[in-house]
């Protein structure tokens, strides 16, 4: 029985489970070797299953990446989105906004990297996806965000497309550049002490600037 | 004759000029193509010259990838030695540095990505260089810049090390994440307009959050 065959006679929680299995071991190889080159074959090796099944549930190993995307990205645009409607002061808002970016970042390291590459690589389909599922959503969080806080007279207006950039670079740029972090501070990983002082130290600068009267 | 032959008998002049002209045409394919791949036949092409001749200036690719950022960053960090040292109020140099920040990426846009991917992939001894070269004097940079301007009761205490991260992601991200200006907001290419309001922008938050009384 080929391997196709294997999991479409498959009970459908071990079906659900092998597709989570494979997501989960790309996700935690990318992490340990801090890249986006991680070869099928070591996936499906860490996950235990064969390599043809990445083939079966994903099409390629793009359609693992994207996957793998919408795992690590829907659920926090949903948070978002709802966090947005919550009645809450803006600046505890975006407080809780930007404490809970580091967080993703120190979950999935590899996360903007794999953004930005899908959305540099991939067709124009993939693209528009990328764009209306993560890239808008976040885009009008942060504009509605921005002009409640400066109807609140608790923000300046700053301009929510340049927000975004000055956010996501200061959020990700530990994450991206951990081999600074490793060769010019001797620290080997990221932890949970060094997480918490840096989103202590990022929303002091970040929020401070945005609340800052000028 | 072969090209290695050639170019050792070239006019001196004429050999710097080669070696300038390699380099300048692998910065503009960089940033034209908006990616670090680039190929050694295409550079050469570009710079009107034998592809041999990469291997006789450069040794191989990744030496010629070393000379480009040694071109574009060692004058930089001898600047900010400078700016350091300059007799300003510590928030007008900081001023001063984030503008000249945003000028570099704007005029090189692939320049964090490529010593980020050379950090991660070159050898040990490379990455010493990089960490002496680059690195390690931007902190020390702003670990004097960041106490100066605490001692004059103008910046918050933010840690030097934190904050070289805050600001490298910030002011890089709208160059390392240019699809997003193009496919969310249709804009085709970052110009001397946004150039500006970006840095306005990013002043306003990085600099506002630096100086904010807690």
């Amino acid at each position: 029985m080929n391997s196709k065959a294997a999991a479409a006679t498959a009970p459908v929680e071990e079906r659900a489970s092998t597709r989570d299995d494979l997501l989960t071991a790309a996700s935690e190889l990318m992490c340990e070797r801090d890249t986006l080159s991680v070869p099928i074959i070591d996936i499906a090796a860490k996950a235990g299953v064969n390599s043809a099944l990445v083939k079966y549930y994903f099409g390629n190993k793009s359609g693992l990446m994207r996957a793998l995307l919408h795992r690590d990205l829907a659920e926090a645009v949903t948070q978002l989105e709802a966090l947005v409607e919550m009645d809450m002061r803006p600046t505890a808002k975006m407080r809780y906004h930007l404490s809970g970016l580091i967080n993703m970042y120190f979950k999935y390291p590899y996360l903007q990297r794999l953004l930005t590459t899908t959305m540099r690589d991939e067709t124009e389909e993939v693209r528009s996806t990328m764009i209306e599922s993560y890239i808008e959503p976040i885009h009008h969080a942060y504009k509605r965000m921005i002009s409640d806080g400066v109807a609140a007279g608790e923000f300046q207006p700053v301009d929510y497309k340049f927000f975004y950039f000055i956010v996501i670079g200061a959020c990700d740029q530990i994450f991206s550049s951990r081999d600074v972090l490793k060769y010019m501070h001797g620290v080997d990983r990221i932890d949970d002490n060094i997480r918490r002082s840096y989103t202590e130290q990022m929303i002091a600068v970040i929020l401070g600037g945005l609340t800052a009267r000028t």
